[in-house]
């Protein structure tokens, strides 16, 4: 397992591998190329920023049996897919700010993919190929205007509704990995990947059969069941395998 | 009014200013800074490539009359707005591969705007100096899978589905522009931008509430009535005001 991030220091931004407690500084975006330049930082000496700046933000609906029965909703036959702004990435740490704080706004915790080479219409025997590795990923969503547009894209877009991170893990397999979100410490989701009905290897086929995906870009793989409402001072911690957690604060936008 | 584009001279790729019969060759990309390099060269002797670049291309549903009328909808009451794939951009003169032969594919012809200065939280009154310019756009749609799938991403996001161009007009007044689509020479769709139902400021301001539109970005402004299925062999001619049309050829992608 190698492990991978965006970072800060003196306020200035760039993607790293992380070994041990030190950070080797990369002369590209990590999907790109594996280039270090040579400088090597102590981790608790930089920030952890975002770890991926997709051209596209993919969303899976749908794609836990437990998450469709709560929802009230039935399988399709194939999976659905919709788009996220990539203006709605938030880093680890970062503050989830409620749009509306009058409607229900929800977590939904999920595996994150992050495509490495261009995948167009590949198969599900050689998708994990285009697979650079995997993050933690939060789709929140305000559940008010997903009913009354029908549409997922704006209701899950507002920026700070899509928090990833803190890193990218390559050279691991997703397939039965533990999944969890304590909101304010308390359990809310846990599952296990394995329970996804469309395994990443089916999703990223499905989706490079409609578009071409790009390196860099992220696919977030549907969510467990346990999804809930957010408020103002929340704290939301998810978690996947032994990966360090993804952290997120909660306030109300305006 | 002044026109910019993204071209190809010998294979490499640039932004730059048409003048009359010449480019002038920038040094950005138009919407980031204007910075001519000092190249210029005859608009006969490059290529007209694709004049945008975003990093989110945004969707307007509804936003005639008529076209809400034929598609037996009701409005909303705002707008409503989903997220199409970059990687859908075609450029003029580029071939629209349908991704489903056996669905009916239909062509959308639309106003599109190009956001110059990042939009956050504007009003109405502001919104246009948010606005680059204005280009010609098609939202190809699989109306079969929009009817199955209820979203209106992934069917109108294969790989060729949003054509736009030839260029991007600045310094140009939107307001009341006559729109019209040929499909195989005939006249399909015929309006003013004056019957859009939320012009392209309150479209901007209203998707700026939602999240930050960033530089470069692209927001097509929906369609009139008309709309109409391609198939294999078909040209399509979009035209706004007097502007170049933007044209494109149709066949199966399989």
């Amino acid at each position: 397992m190698r492990t991978f991030g965006g970072f800060k220091s003196s306020d200035e931004f760039f993607y790293g591998e992380v070994r041990g407690d030190e950070v080797s500084v990369l002369a590209k975006p990590y999907w790109v190329d594996i280039e270090p330049t040579g400088e090597v930082l102590k981790l608790a000496d930089v920030d952890v920023d975002l770890p991926a700046a997709p051209s596209k933000l993919i969303a899976v609906g749908l794609n836990y049996a437990d998450h469709i029965a709560e929802m009230k909703r039935t399988p399709l036959g194939s999976p659905l897919i919709w788009f996220k702004a990539p203006s709605s990435l938030l880093r680890h740490n970062g503050t989830i700010e409620i749009a509306f704080p009058q409607h229900q706004t929800d977590f939904e915790t999920e595996l994150a993919a992050v495509i490495g080479a261009t995948a167009k219409n590949v198969s599900s025997q050689s998708a994990l190929d285009h697979v650079f590795g995997y993050t933690i990923g939060l789709d929140i969503s305000d559940r008010d205007l997903q009913k009354s547009e029908k549409q997922f894209g704006r209701c899950k877009s507002f920026d700070t509704y899509t928090p990833v991170g803190p890193f990218v893990y390559a050279d691991v397999d997703a397939n039965d990995l533990s999944i969890e979100l304590r909101h304010n410490g308390e359990i809310k989701q846990r599952a296990r990947t394995s329970q996804m009905i469309y395994s990443v290897a089916q999703i990223v086929s499905f989706v490079s059969q409609s578009l071409t995906l790009a390196s860099g870009d992220v696919v977030l793989t549907g969510t467990p069941s346990g999804v809930g409402p957010i408020r103002d001072g929340d704290e939301l911690e998810a978690k996947i395998d032994n990966w360090p957690p993804l952290r997120n604060g909660v306030k109300n936008a305006r």
